[in-house]
């Protein structure tokens, strides 16, 4: 009598509880839009225009330009394989791009093309030194996990995560040359604090931030 | 009548040696075509098509694909400001792009958009560990100038040469794929045999190294 008072209440909790846990795993991932990979100005045109602004408008970029941007930056560019629009030694593949918004902190997560949401909050001013940081729509934050690059040494950790950083980051710089849109890749940032906001793993480093929006004007 | 003599012995030495010199010094610099700031394919899809190769024909590149690879990379799209197609720390400019050709080893004068030769030997084998740098037509090589730094600390110079190398290496990337080039960046080079061979300075330090050619086959 006991245990199927037991086994009722174990179904019934189930019942309330699983769809509830399910729906929470589901508004942390924001499926995105698929990333164009098609069209953008001539190479040689966005090279000529490549450069940093600092001054932004506060308009946000859409669900589109965002997920073109982040494929851009970093997508897979052939799925057979997995290999993406920049290249990583060994392809270790070891640098996350998070992206700090008004609404909250953001992981992108390439392969399945969402965003995970990470926090709540608007930390966009953390993440840099900078006072237009604070406004801007799109603060990314490169950060490397040195856990997936094997048992190299510290220095070759630090070495092959900046230069990883550098190739992803130009990127940006050409995706926005192409579309219109600023961008500025700052080192100037309180990483240990930042770290702590982002309530980072040990083996993950704060390696450059990047700020993307409308030039304002 | 001994000075003149003497006077009349360094007016001879003039008339030979100096157009000597001179000579020497234009034989140094060679003059690229301008680079081509207009067409290249859409960005997106360059994006779509970046990748590694490690087969490559021996196929030269043109005078003319050579100085719109390198302007790419690292070229002046700001004349006005001197200002290039790749960012860097504090706009301090740090890396040089050397090119290692079968002819002997050139280092880019963005600037000038000419060439000045350093070596007239055949040093590709030098730039890197795998068989194919010794038949690839270019082997680029990215040297850091920690002089031009300032006086941040060795770990932030290590950090952002390795970034800037990064950014201009990406761009090399998307010229390739935009032209149908292949290409690879690579970490695996012996550097302090390199830079003795590059005849480098003190303060000069190779980051990585990238191969351009025509794939094979």
């Amino acid at each position: 009598m006991y245990e199927l008072k037991f086994a009722w209440i174990v179904v019934l909790l189930s019942i309330l509880i699983i769809p509830l846990l399910s729906c929470a795993e589901e508004s942390k991932e924001i499926k995105l839009p698929s990333p164009k990979m098609k069209g953008g100005r001539p190479l040689m045109e966005v090279l000529k225009d490549r450069r940093s602004i600092r001054s932004f408008s506060n308009k946000e970029l859409s669900a589109q330009e965002l997920s073109n941007l982040l494929w851009a930056a970093f997508g897979i560019n052939r799925p057979e394989e997995g290999k993406r629009t920049a290249p990583s030694a060994m392809n270790k593949q070891e640098i996350d791009i998070y992206g700090a918004k008004k609404d909250g902190l953001y992981l992108y997560e390439a392969k399945k093309n969402v965003l995970i949401k990470i926090l709540d909050e608007d930390i966009r001013g953390a993440t840099g030194g900078q006072d237009f940081v604070k406004e801007a729509p799109v603060n990314l934050v490169y950060v490397a996990d040195y856990s997936r690059m094997g048992d190299s040494s510290p220095e070759s950790k630090d070495f092959y995560s900046a230069a990883g950083t550098g190739f992803i980051s130009q990127n940006v710089y050409l995706y926005c040359a192409s579309e219109g849109l600023g961008t500025v890749v700052r080192g100037w940032v309180d990483r240990d604090k930042l770290r702590k906001v982002m309530k980072l793993k040990e083996n993950q480093k704060i390696i450059l931030a990047q700020t993307v929006g409308y030039p304002s004007e």
